[in-house]
Parts: structure tokens; C-alpha cells; sequence
């Protein structure tokens, strides 16, 4: 009865006979083979552009640990890039985009030309799902419209969203101009990643949480819940993932409105409160904080254990409740790891 | 039979006529007034530790606007100063203290002589208690241990809490000493403005957020439970408001276990869900977005009409989400003033 692919699996509701698992940015920092691809190119978008380079880099936690997902090696900047706006990624500092702060600034997106130029993304998830032996599941991502229109305003990180919050609630009619192509161009990216076969859809909303009630309402769960319709419209079966980090009470608000087929928690939220509240409207994933991974000790063995019997064994995928930290040591994934894969639900 | 002073009133469940209000951060750098006086003097510590001006600063909101409630000038950093660490505010980069990473140094906190070093600040608290009008309700404050310690260990601000994290979950032990100390002295420095003349009392959770379930019940909710048990023991009557930041789907939990008065809410949570789950349990507070007051226009009265609509009439205090901008116009705030004051509960 269970698909092979048990991180599919667990989403649409198979059942499954142990936890299911990936980690988010399990590729990456904190794998010293990660390192050495990353030194041996000139920049970071550099190595997200190559299909060479960020298959390898996909592959390599698999090859470690056994994941049962690869998660595409991307960025959530590479729309921005693709539309044409200078997107750099400083070395310990973050990514610089030249930041789009009006009408005029909109309107010099090169919307034409996107498509074409995220195409070694997809020609990456393409050779990954060549590769890829059947029994893993391939993820493919790309950052909500909010959380990547952010760093487009902003012009990277930043601590308290003055300046995208300010042009949203002054200049909505304005602001939408901006959300409504990322809603389309991330809807055109994710299918285009589908269509090279991605098994399941992430949606990474990392900042929705900064926005008031009726802000998030229009600029996180509409454009999800659109992003949703449309995926769905050409493929009814890819399940779809929402991580809409820090959103806390309005989780089931946005559950309710995008239908989406995951919900992926964030570090803060109660694992049994969870189940109990979302356990029958929707597929969990979550939400190990990356410190306590970090940290290790008894109290990384019984966290895992507490989140892995609150939340299994129904629809539950074991990740992270945020990106791992760079200083990461191995064992500790590799404990995780063992603790999941040697499980076995009643 | 409604109190005088109704943001009391309302926080405990006396009838008002319309909504009461205040704002966080009501005094200071928005008000020209206030930036007089900063510079007045050479350090923000020293405006802090001066009763003169720290009560001047603390009584030019309701000057100028009339509010319902006076909130104590001071900062959350007041315990850690009284505790000997040494504590800078550097003008536009916020606070920087020598940090506390291990047990040395908590052990070198000098605990004999804090109360002793937020005297000044209780006395402002005794000249506040004495010039404010009968019906005018004065707050104090502290910071919650775990908030206050984000600093005491990060030595300022932090983006992610690394270090506090690590420690914390690593060492539980070890670090529960600098908590247990923080609870002590909060308790005292609480009950000290309560003695003072205190009507009413806040605790700031401010990154409250950033803890896992198991760690937030040991970091946050166990010693807001503490605090608020401790004062209660000589003052039963006087409201508290806890203010957990960002704890989204866990504020039931810490309604229930801290049996606080009242609950802050943050700019996230949605109005009409607040009122449904936690409007018979606890007083509501809160929670407009100060970037829809600093935006102002159309979307400004809306909201404030929207806040107080579903969290009105019983045990609701109107205020903010979090603390008011420094850009904010001052014509933002005394609009949002007018429909409060003209307001009328049917």
C-alpha cells in the first residue's frame, strides 16, 4: 500500500511505517563536501546556475545520511534574479538586491526574459529526478510573493520591514502591482518544476509573520491560496507544502483559504497543540529547532522523540522548524537520523 | 460604578464607556518634546536614572494627548544595570553590554546592591504616583527573565539567539541560575514600583518568539507564572499584563498558567480570533501595527475601528502591537486619539 516515495507518501495521507524525513537547508554549510563545491566557484547564484554543480550539491546529503527527500539546491532570490534586478550575495553578510521602492522600479522588470533565465534551475531538477533512485522524494521550492517581495524592497534582510510595510499599507493599490508578478512568475517557477519532476512543492513564506491581521490576509494568503489553485489546475495530485513561519493563531485561517496540502511548522508551535488543531485538515511538518539539533545531548534524543509521538504517525513528514545552522555538528544529524530511521509505528 | 482610572477598570472588568488607551513607547523619541530633553542630558541610562526628567518624559504623552495611562519612563535593561553589568546605549545601534556567558559571570553579578541601584527609578515611580491626575492609571514595567537575558548574554541585540540558545539548551542547569537570579530580582524590582504607587503592572516578553515548546514553558512561562504568583502574594489586587511576543498558538498555555490579567497581543494576532479564544479567560490588549499608524490614512482609521469593534467592549485596552515608531506623525496618533475619545460603547 505505501508509495515508495514515503515523503510523498505521508503528505497525501498513505500511510507510513516510520517517520519520513528531510531537513530544511540540509544541503548546504554545514557539509564540509558542501564547502568544497561552494570554494571552487566564483559566486553562490554562480553555483545555484550550474546543473553540474547544484545537482551534486543536492545530492550530497543523501549520499550522507539517506535523506528521503532532496530538496532542489536553490535560492528564494532567484525569481528577483530571474526578472532582472540585481540580486549579490555578499559573504557574511546576506544577499544585496538594488532595492525596487516604486512604480518605476516595477516596471523596469524584464518579466519577458524570467522564464528563460531560471531555466538551469529546472534543468537541475530535471537531471535530479533522472537520478534520484524511486524510492526519494524531489522537492521543489520557491519563496512566497511577501517574503521574497521583502528582500526586494528592502534591498536584503532586514530587521523591521519599514520599508515594505510603509509602500503596502500607504500604497496597496501600488504594492500589488509588485506581488501580483511574483504571484505569476512564482506559479510560471513552479511549474516549470513540476513539469521537470518535482515530486512535491515547498512554498517558503519566512517573514509572513511580520505582517498585521488583514495585511497577511493579502499578501501571504491570497497569493498562496492562488499559487495553489493554479499548480493544482495542471497538477491535481503534486501535494504542495506551505511554510508560513511565525504566523502562530493564523495558522488555520491560512490552511482554510490556500488548501494547501502541507503545513510546516515553525520552531515556536506546540507540537501536540498541533495535531490536535490541524491534525485533521492537513499533513504536518516540523519542527525540531535548529538549536536544539545544534546544541545535541539527552535533550536533542527526547525532543525528537516528543515531536516525532505528538505529530506521527498520520500525514507527518520530521523536519526542522527553521533552516540547520551552519555550526551544525554532523552527529547530531546522524543521531536524528538513526533515531528516525530505526522507528517503528505501532 | 465604572473605576476612575479605566484602563484599570477595564483590565479588571469594570464596565467603561468607550475604549481605553495607551501605546507602548508613548513617551520618547517620536515626541519633539521628548528629543528635547534627550539631549539634555549626556546618556539615555542617565535620563533613565534621573526622577526629574524620567517624569517629565513620562507625563509629556498625556500633555500632549491626553492618554488614559502613564507608562513608567525607564528600559527593560534597568535589572542587568542594577545588577552591576556594565550596560551602553550607543545612539542609533542600541544597547551593548558586556556579555554573561557562563557561570563566572553570573556569579559576579553584584545581587546585594541592585535594589539599591533602581532606587531613582522608583522614585520616579512615587513622583509619577503623586502628580498624576485621580483617573489616570500608571503602569510599570519590567522585562521578562528570558528577554532580558537574551541581552545580558547576547550583549545587545541578537539576530538569531545563537548563543543564548546554545547555552539554554546545552546547559539547562547552569543557565537556570542566571534565570532564577532574574526571576528574584524582577519580583522585587515589581513590587518596589507597586509599593511606589504602581496601578498596574507589565511584563515585556519581547522575544518571548524565538523558544521552542519545552524551552518556552521553562524560560518564559514558569517565571512569568513565578512573577505574577509573587506579586499577587502582597498585592491580590493589582492587575498584570503579560506581554508574550510572538508566541503565537501558545498563548492560551500562558494565559493558564500565569493566571495573568491581562494579555498584550502583538501586531500578528487576528482581532476577532482573540477575542473568541482568550476573551473569557483574560483582559485583551493590543494591537495595532505601528506601521499602519506610522502609514496613516484611510487603512488607519479602518483598522483602529476594526481593533476596537472586535475587542471591545469588556476587558479591552486599546494600544499597539509593539512599540511606536520614531517616524510616526504625530497627527497619526492624535487621529487615532479622536476616534478613541469619541467613541461610545452602546
Amino acid at each position: 500500500m505505501t508509495d515508495h516515495k514515503i515523503v510523498r507518501a505521508a503528505l497525501i495521507g498513505e500511510p507510513v511505517d516510520r517517520p519520513p524525513f528531510w531537513l530544511m537547508r540540509q544541503a548546504g554549510r554545514f557539509l564540509p563536501e558542501y564547502r568544497e563545491v561552494r570554494a571552487s566557484v566564483g559566486s553562490f547564484l554562480d553555483l545555484c546556475l550550474s546543473p553540474d554543480l547544484a545537482t551534486e550539491v543536492t545530492l550530497q546529503p543523501l549520499r550522507r545520511f539517506d535523506m528521503d527527500a532532496a530538496i532542489l539546491f536553490a535560492d528564494i532570490l532567484i525569481i528577483p534574479y530571474a526578472l532582472g534586478q540585481d540580486v549579490r550575495f555578499v559573504e557574511g553578510e546576506g544577499p544585496k538586491l538594488e532595492p525596487i521602492r516604486d512604480l518605476k522600479g516595477i516596471e523596469q522588470l524584464d518579466l519577458g526574459n524570467a522564464a528563460g533565465r531560471w531555466q538551469p534551475i529546472i534543468e537541475t531538477v530535471r537531471r535530479l529526478s533522472n537520478q534520484l533512485p524511486e524510492e526519494k522524494t524531489l522537492i521543489g521550492f520557491a519563496g512566497a510573493p511577501w517574503t521574497v517581495a521583502t528582500y526586494m524592497v528592502e534591498g536584503g534582510s532586514s530587521k523591521d520591514y519599514s520599508v515594505i510595510k510603509t509602500w503596502a499599507y500607504r500604497n496597496p493599490q501600488e504594492f500589488s502591482a509588485l506581488i501580483d508578478i511574483l504571484i505569476e512568475k512564482t506559479i510560471a517557477y513552479l511549474l516549470d518544476q513540476a513539469r521537470a519532476g518535482a515530486d512535491v512543492l515547498q512554498l517558503f513564506d519566512t517573514w509572513a509573520g511580520v505582517l498585521a491581521p488583514s495585511e497577511r490576509r493579502r499578501w501571504v494568503i491570497e497569493p498562496a491560496k492562488q499559487i495553489v489553485r493554479a499548480i493544482r489546475a495542471e497538477f491535481p495530485e503534486i501535494p504542495i507544502i506551505g511554510f508560513p513561519r511565525g504566523i502562530g493563531t493564523a495558522m488555520m485561517e491560512y490552511v482554510n483559504a490556500t488548501e494547501i496540502t502541507g503545513l510546516s511548522l515553525d520552531t515556536s508551535v506546540d507540537q501536540k497543540l498541533a495535531k490536535r488543531e490541524f491534525g485533521e485538515r492537513v499533513a504536518l511538518q516540523g519542527n525540531l529547532d535548529p538549536h536544539i539539533l545544534l546544541a545535541g545531548g539527552p535533550n536533542l534524543t527526547a525532543t525528537v522523540r516528543e515531536i516525532v509521538s505528538a505529530l506521527g504517525p498520520d500525514r507527518f513528514v520530521f523536519n526542522l522548524g527553521h533552516g540547520i545552522l551552519p555550526t551544525t555538528p554532523i552527529s547530531h544529524v546522524e543521531e536524528v537520523v538513526s533515531t528516525l530511521k530505526s522507528w517503528r509505528y505501532a
